[in-house]
């Protein structure tokens, strides 16, 4: 079996999100680097695999995908064996709770989680950009709504979609790392359940695996 | 068993696409309208079940789910024997195609397309307001962007997954028809691909049954 390729970059946050499943699941893979800072996503070849040149891709064979959280569905369907059972796939309201939280990851706290985290940490990384204070401002308003919602769920259960941990907290995972290590960290740590599911997460060995290396 | 109980809005997108999935399943469902109009979604009742505020929600006996995405997810899993397999879950590459092609739709389509949708028209039906022509244009420029690349897929294959229609093009459907009625209709059928998938996937019965009524 030809083995998993990742094509990603060391600090971009959408390839931690697959690193830290491909970890979780316990698959070996390949790690092609496609540095942002040289434009190669923008060249024919990586174009080939994903047309919107964005990163990461991920090879499995013949397979060529993209979009990180599809990525993750993938692998945590067709790989469940080696892992957890991250989609809680066998049980109809646990899985069902996993899709809720999947989306609200996607559509409610990754908008203004990666806003932050792009203007405050990887924009001065990247191109030594500031900060649009504005936005910064407005999306830590939204964020802020976002997370007393959390905190009343994980006031009633361990992880997101119940007592048991899911690919909707593991998605979470890159730019809640972003957020601590930013001076919006309060955001989390002000919310006590909040604060403990992230310090529970973020202690798992497939997230320490995946950012042994990274550069903030 | 207790019937299927779709929260959401005559005229709502995002109501419009759960509606959608239920007829394409061939489920029934009773409707309970929940008007923007009136602030109903920011009440303890409704806040209840979907403590974002959002339209839509659905019940299915005790569970209460909302999320259009995930609402249609979990109906696509959970009432497969009902209709066609809009996951084309038997088929590992088909599936994992599905699933990028869900993502590219809620990360790349969405954003752009909801925004001008909601600028050009639903905007002066909820409150007579006019559009943010800058934000407007800004749009246009992303979805032109990635319609060239839907029309190089549509070119080589049916519908955006492959040769059959799945839950990956029917989530476009509520957009592509807000497109549809705007200026902005251009951007499809200056795309003879992205304009004969749209005439395909809008001429579904399913389709014509849940715009039965819709104001716009
Ligand atoms: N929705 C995509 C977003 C991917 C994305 O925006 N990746 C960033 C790196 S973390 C990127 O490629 N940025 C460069 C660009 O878009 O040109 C995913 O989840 O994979
Ligand atoms: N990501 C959500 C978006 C839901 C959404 O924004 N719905 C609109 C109606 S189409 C709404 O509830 N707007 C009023 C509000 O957010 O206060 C979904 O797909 O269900």
């Amino acid at each position: 079996m030809a083995p998993l390729k990742l094509y990603g970059m060391v600090g971009s946050t959408n390839t931690l999100r697959v690193a830290v499943a491909l970890n979780e699941l316990g698959l070996d893979y390949e790690f092609v680097s496609v540095p942002l800072t040289t434009g190669a996503h923008k060249k024919p070849e990586y174009l080939a695999i994903n047309p919107f040149g964005h990163l990461p891709s991920l090879e499995d064979g013949d397979l060529k995908l993209f979009e990180s959280r599809a990525i993750n569905k993938y692998l945590a369907n067709h790989y469940k064996g080696s892992g957890p059972d991250l989609l809680r796939s066998g049980v109809k309201a646990e899985s069902a709770k996993v899709e809720v939280w999947l989306e609200i990851e996607s559509q409610e706290f990754n908008p203004p989680a990666s806003s932050i985290v792009y203007n405050v940490l990887i924009k001065r990384l990247l191109s030594g950009g500031s900060p649009d204070e504005d936005v910064v401002k407005a999306q830590e308003v939204k964020l802020s709504h976002v997370l007393d919602i959390y905190e009343k769920q994980l006031a009633e259960t361990k992880y997101l979609a119940g007592d048991e941990f899911t690919l909707a907290d593991l998605n979470h995972l890159p730019y809640l790392y972003g957020l601590s290590k930013t001076a919006n960290a309060g955001l989390l740590t002000s919310r006590p359940h909040v604060s403990a599911w992230w310090e529970s997460i973020s202690a798992r060995p497939s997230w320490k695996k995946a950012i042994a290396g990274n550069p903030y």
